[in-house]
């Protein structure tokens, strides 16, 4: 005999698919729905079917939006370009309401290990972008290996069109301590050390 | 400007409802359904929707079912009912394969506090299912104060059909410690002490 009966097995499972969460917190999510009062559940079942009917990516940017030009590309500065992996990057970088310009996701990085390279990623879009009018772009990719790579694959191609092109800092964190910042990141502080 | 776009802000906000569920996982969550194909998050949705069309409560018991009985109820020996407070507790003992009795579901258990009296939860259906071929009443409540009220309650009622009542002992979880087992599992276990 089965333990939980097709249609909330079923939940479970669907539930199991979402990250980090096991078997036992899907069962949680699953009791939750069945708890739920039927427009309540049926409101959740529409939010799903919802972004997959409404997100689209911006044309520009490449950017989620429900038109065809994303609210920053309509609205913003578009002197300066930032240049990230994932939109959720952008969600990241907007919720500090400190950057002004425009965005530009790559949705991917340079990882000739996983096969993906730089045509496989929205750069070519990025260079498309660059006009007389952009005074920097800002690449604000992971400090990983392929973040890196792609980063200075970026700087590269842009070198002829004369426009700078930065990259956030890396260094310790603030409210973090010397003593427990990892070698990496330490090491890297000292190379991106700052005159004060 | 809103970060989020309306259709994925609003589904950050359903997976909030999940317990436990952080604005920050239920982005995650969120960005999973967008990733996935359409027919992957239809299928999420149309679960969703499935419990709360097919899950009903067995009128014997009160477990969860499809049909108008359950499983359980339909297939096993009802000469031992175990009383619980949630259909997730049947989940819970369904698991050890142990058991091997049938389940009565309170939905609930009596919290004077709460205002949730003897009436309000299932125990007048439980009164009506004794018959003489029930041999044992296990009750499976939790060991809290309502919990613990319940049982008292339960047995008390029983007393007159002459069917013996047990509880499910409480005491040292199997491979935890002395040493760190809390001062009122302790005092339990032994209380409840049995003769080697």
């Amino acid at each position: 005999m089965e333990i939980f009966i097709e249609p909330i097995g079923r939940l479970i499972n669907e539930f199991s698919k979402l990250p980090g969460v096991g078997k036992k917190t899907a069962q949680r999510y699953a009791y939750k729905i069945i708890d739920m009062p039927e427009a309540e559940a049926r409101a959740f079942a529409e939010a799903i079917l919802g972004v997959k009917r409404k997100v689209k990516y911006c044309k520009i940017c490449g950017n989620f939006t429900e038109e065809e030009e994303c609210a920053i590309c309509r609205a913003r500065d578009k002197s300066v370009i930032c240049v990230v992996k994932e939109p959720k990057d952008v969600a990241a970088i907007e919720k500090l309401h400190e950057f002004k310009g425009v965005y530009h996701v790559l949705h991917g990085v340079i990882d000739p290990l996983a096969g993906v390279g730089p045509n496989d990623i929205r750069i070519r879009e990025l260079l498309a972008r660059l006009s007389s009018d952009v005074k920097e772009v800002i690449v604000a990719t992971n400090p990983d290996v392929s973040g890196d790579a792609t980063a200075m694959y970026i700087a590269k191609l842009i070198k002829p069109f004369d426009i700078p092109v930065t990259r956030l800092a890396h260094g310790i964190p603030i409210g973090s301590e010397i003593e427990y910042t990892d070698d990496v990141t330490l090491a890297r502080a000292f190379v991106e050390r700052n005159r004060l």
